[in-house]
């Protein structure tokens, strides 16, 4: 298996990327291809600049590029190189921790999009109580119609099944009730779509107090609702995760404390912790491309090369590919 | 000063609302009038029967009525009886831990909006890591138009401002990105006029990441946004604060834990336990309204009471009709 790293892309490139995909190449022991400028890339590798191919891209996009713009003029950037070798199948999958925008809109363009789908969707890997959710859309397309929605909903469900090996899948529709009549026009018209087809896997509304308890395995909303709703969750754990820790370092009793509850407190807090999942895939393309968060340090972009790994394992792509939509 | 409490709202209704009013009077030293079938209230009251005044109320709405409906149909619920007699000024504020949209659009029509409000806005208190936050619209306007928003912000602006003390009030707009040109078109219309309309006190997009570090007063979003990301905020507090008493539990180890860290951990943590902040007012009608959650229990309850009377004293009502929308 062979894994196409964005070494340019992320407020820690290149330095965190590439040490992540050396984690991940002794971990998972596959191919990785680096991406972005070839010299830089080489000095990071240091002794291990013979255990990866690399590829030279002279142009990097930043997080205050515009998609398009970027696509069009930065035609070679590290993004849009690296989507020509996926699409090239000189790879097998496509991790960046860039401009999440600009690789939506490539991946868009170079991979275009699977037979069927109307609207590619990001999708995000949530950590609950029980195991993961998958939440669809995470940001990438601001409107939507009750169309789009069974789609991201659909095409979510192939994914955390597969991914999870779960029997059945629980589908929930973001909304500010539980009861059907509940919300805007575009929930109340998406609730039907989605009760006709997925009947049982569809539990119906969900509210944003449900996400961590594990009783969902998709949630799907639009890309606005979507987006608010994962900054909310994940800065909020942190915000928590990093309140109890200071908490404990505030005197001497408070660090004894500590000593006498710290494997309890890291086995039931890890699973919380959003470095644990590096990145998740854009649904609806011809490619699986991962996208990891901007301030991923080498943990994240480890995680972010597994997710990709395993999206080739269960292989996604084509089990994304053989469904109507 | 006299609250006027309706007894029968709320999932545990009447006995806790009746002991949270209990606790209020004794606390505030303020007249409360119980509002409810008035053979029932007297029985929970007991011995304290004399120290309330009771006005009877024979129709109860239930957390399943539908707003207008109920408003029209049971003319003798609690929620239209009290707002009756606030309107007569037979009380100085209201508050209800029941049907929100009930008590929305009984507000509404039995109050009327304040005039040159377009449309009444339910706010949310959120505690943060240096005070409060107020996000409007929690839930009351699923749909808005760039002229609520900046309505919203205005309100919410004088009720933080007052209910605080703080000089100088900091506005975010909730949005998917920070820079002025993200989100949709009615972020972008809505960036503009709140621009324009505070200038300094404005300072931008807002994201979900941003809600509890306090470096905002005011949050201002539409009600399907607002109220996901209040829910998502509430949940996650509230799973989190669970998770960590439930680790403590754990074994004898946590359990000495605990009496080396109780201490700083009740300090800390206190402050987002949303029971701290039992209710937020409807702003934009003729009155002040409290709404709590539907789920409070005594303490809760209490201090919805203690926002409504604190709402009294800053002379809310007056300084949102001074204002020009």
């Amino acid at each position: 298996m062979k894994i196409i790293v964005d070494a340019m892309g992320g407020d820690y490139a290149p330095q965190e990327i590439i040490e992540g995909a050396i984690l991940a190449k002794d971990e998972l022991n596959i191919d990785i291809v680096l991406v972005g400028k070839e010299n830089i890339i080489k000095e990071y590798l240091n002794k291990r600049v013979n255990d990866f191919e690399i590829v030279n891209a002279d142009e990097v996009v930043t997080m205050y590029d515009k998609p398009i713009l970027s696509f069009r003029k930065k035609k070679n950037s590290s993004i849009n190189i690296s989507l020509n070798l996926l699409k090239q199948e000189k790879g097998d999958a496509f991790v960046s921790c860039g401009n999440t925008g600009a690789i939506l809109t490539a991946s868009y363009f170079i991979l275009q999009k699977i037979s069927g789908v109307n609207r590619p969707t990001q999708s995000a890997i949530i950590p609950t109580l029980k195991g993961l959710m998958v939440l669809v859309d995470s940001g990438a397309n601001i409107d939507a119609n009750p169309t789009n929605i069974v789609e991201w909903a659909t095409m979510a469900k192939i994914f955390i099944k597969l991914f999870t090996k779960k029997e059945k899948i629980q589908i929930g529709l973001l909304n500010i009730g539980e009861e059907e009549e509940k919300g805007s026009e575009l929930t109340k018209e998406s609730y039907k779509l989605l009760k006709d087809k997925f009947k049982d896997e569809f539990k119906g509304n969900m509210e944003g107090k449900d996400f961590l308890y594990g009783d969902y395995d998709v949630c799907v909303t639009d890309g606005f609702t979507g987006n608010v709703a994962l900054k909310t969750l994940e800065g909020e754990a942190t915000f928590f995760l990093n309140l109890i820790k200071n908490i404990f370092k505030k005197n001497l009793l408070t660090k004894i404390s500590y000593l006498f509850i710290k494997n309890e407190l890291i086995n039931n807090l890890k699973k919380f912790d959003y470095e644990e999942y590096g990145g998740s895939p854009i649904l609806g393309v011809n490619g699986i491309v991962i996208v990891g968060h901007g301030r991923s340090k080498r943990k994240s972009v480890k995680n972010a090369i597994k997710i990709a790994s395993k999206s080739v394992d269960i292989d996604l792509l084509n089990n994304l590919k053989f469904e109507k939509y």
